[in-house]
């Protein structure tokens, strides 16, 4: 199979006000025929710099009214236009662009690059089959400075990590997870409300927190309450890696260091992921 | 001379609520004698392990009320207590961490990061010479749709670039600025005032923002906006590296592209900088 | 699941020669029970700061007589110690050190870092299952000056690519194959051979090359020379990340560019992957 | 002042046989009047467009002998063409592609990329002032296993690190020259020549290296190697970034670990410069 890599930008005026989508799309072919391979007979294959093409006329003529709308517009162009194609896989992401605001008022043409998750979606077909469309959001940073610990775990003689109830949890969080049949659905909508719930459970509530027994749980609980507030979701991945924070030992300088002073340990370096699905 | 970096986490609690600064802190020393370069002598040299155990035990001692107050603390640290030392130079940058909101509701310990522009200081000093503070943003991508152009420029025989009267503006920024004296300044207060004017100036008006004829000019803008609302700022470099964008010629696609769908030109990358300060 | 990383440097003494591996070491493990998820009962966890310990404690014990069986050790301690293991998985990357030569004299402990091309490894093992190991090379960058061409392909309306039959095929190429039953390989000396055939394949005669009609063709002539030389191998992946080159059209400039000078294009970035396997 | 940065291969063939060299340019100017940034006057602006073209029209009609030869032309035309230039720097980087061997053979036309060292240099020149040029080697990673210690440092309380006299001493180096007058120099032969000092300054003689006292002696023992054996550089600056290793301490897991496995610090991570000039 290919597979490469398009980046543009999309812009439209509405009144006075330009809107902005910047994207990565990334698009997977596989041809019924192996014969470029074997026999170096290119008479199949669609050259990048027309795959290349199609994205932008396809960016032009629709629009991106959501990276999810767009990923299924390509998936669809590929299969009823080129009966070599046997699957598809459409890769979307988004450059961050927030519109300005000054003193809460909008900017009707700027905008700032706020990299704090990054959105993606994933929609793809095998002749014959159904479309699939994934969305997910990765690259979202978090940290909970206390309500985290690890204690009860296995040990034997190559235990040297002691029990901890109050520890730093910061990771790097990914997210990724599958419509079912998908239809009218408001991606945008649905994506923003995912992204409060992971928020929101990784978190817990704001006055008190919620105590994190280990990242695995808290991977599960992401999970859990996505699975339960957004019926569309089907199936959520959810990888957490992790970064820990050692507290630093001050007692030969002469200082006592009550979880005041922590340097970040990049070795080992520690994931945890699990995929939950509806019964 | 030599350096080192050094990557911390500083917690402090206030009540119920918990707050964090996660910084880099890069130390510069210059030695009065150079002969452990010359002679293999060591006598006199501070091992890096040593310069991150201060910084750590000033972050506990002191804790980080701002970056440029950190800074000054370990200049004045090392000026005050290693006579071998002729020149320091500390460099502090801050990850973006900021709390989390659920529902506006702000969270007691648990963050974000957000890295829409990160905040540094430097402060440097020669042995009996005064103390100079830097404090700059880097990192900040922001971007204009419209109301920027490019004509009148220099032309020859190896000219070829059409002028154009609306292009898309959009760059990654650099500013850092110098303070004079400054006792008893807020310096956090500063910063997120002159961010906010580094983003008016680059955007104009929320209703309409203001042409510009090119970078540079855009770049003396924001210097002269900042000079001019914050008088503790002497002297303002700003470097922007932009990023062009093509709108994709699709006339042999048989579309008209009215500055719909743009790519990004990786090379040539250009950047303009410069230094302004006051008479 | 979970996985984590480890680097770590493992040195040796043979009389007065130093001997030098600098891995990255990276361990996944699936537990029988999933309920340190669903419950947040630790019991059968295996911290990641546990893992490392073994794994250091490994290379301690045994050293790295080549990175396939060091991460055949690692699968067998976790397998035959922990039965709440279900599944494991050991990816090993090495650093790229070679011995410093002068004037052709091999130093006996000075080393300098060379990465033109990554070696690394995997094994992994399900309980009740065998044990199977990957190993490959990534990071390979390669260039073609000439005999290289792209013609013949598929044409539509979003056909813009003009045929070639002399362009500059430039990739990385990323190559893993797995071995069969893999008892008593000299795993060091067949990776050694596969990196050569895979040069060979690419590059063709040194005298004359051998002309490419396409990226997957290449891609295909290297599978088959692996396969063809190296009975070990079972099945071999290949992935060719192109970049492409642009010949500069100088005619504006009043200049005839006769493939001289050319600008390497960062989007669209293609790539193509293949996986053959023996009858 | 402006910057921009231009890649792009030159190739060229003799008989049978293609060169090809791939270089990154970055051109800074600043002009003789501010009127772009004060008045958004761009009638002396030279784009960066053509600035682009006339590094790739250069490139066509005078090849690249040597990256020291192309950068000094290019400072050559932006002074003589432009009146309206006060400044120019060129900085010119090379990718490093060689030329494939195979069983010793060379290929006439295959290449492959080897970063063991990054090539690069600079010509600067003001109007009236005179051309200087200066050349360089970076991300250069060297490892000595021993014969490196580190004692007698300067002590006080915040002092933790016990002395060493067997240490690992592994950096990534960084080296820039200048030469006087330039005319008429070998500078492929002298860069070559000068790589090699680096090399045997560091590691010592092959049989039996010789002690590095400090990071800061062994920056020092290569800069008087390369003055005292090339007499073409007048001043030269190393920059040596430091990556410590500590050994593992295996008591606890019952072990003795007798420098035989060690981890990479990532942080604090130092680095020491130094420039030094002839009488």
């Amino acid at each position: 199979y290919g597979k490469n890599t398009i980046k543009f930008l999309r812009l439209h005026r509405e009144g006075k006000k330009d809107f902005v989508k910047q994207v990565e799309v990334c698009a997977h072919l596989r041809l019924t025929s192996p014969k470029e391979y074997l026999e170096g007979n290119n008479s199949l294959v669609i050259p990048t710099d027309t795959i290349k093409n199609i994205v932008l006329v396809l960016a032009k003529k629709n629009g991106i009214q959501s990276l999810e709308q767009f990923a299924i517009d390509i998936c669809n162009h590929f299969m009823t236009t080129f009966c070599q194609v046997a699957y598809v896989k459409t890769y979307v992401q988004e450059v961050p662009w927030q519109r300005l605001h000054e003193d809460g008022v909008p900017h009707i043409h700027s905008f700032i690059c706020v990299p704090d998750g990054i959105r993606f979606c994933e929609a793809e077909q095998c002749r014959n089959g159904p479309l699939i469309v994934f969305a997910g959001i990765k690259d979202l940073k978090l940290m909970k400075t206390t309500q985290s610990g690890f204690e009860g775990f296995y040990k034997n003689e190559h235990t040297t990590l002691p029990e901890r109830h109050d520890r730093i949890l910061c990771g790097e969080l990914f997210c990724k997870w599958s419509y079912g049949e998908c239809k009218d659905f408001d991606f945008n909508c649905i994506w923003k409300k995912i992204r409060e719930c992971i928020l929101e459970a990784f978190a817990g509530p704001p006055d008190c927190g919620e105590y994190s027994p280990s990242y695995q749980k808290t991977v599960n609980c992401i999970q859990m309450l996505v699975l339960s507030r957004v019926s569309q979701v089907q199936v959520i991945e959810v990888v957490l890696n992790n970064t820990f924070y050692n507290v630093v030992d001050m007692k030969n300088l002469g200082l006592t260091n009550d979880k005041e002073v922590l340097v970040p340990v990049e070795a080992p370096y520690g994931s945890c992921a699990c995929t939950l699905g509806r019964k």
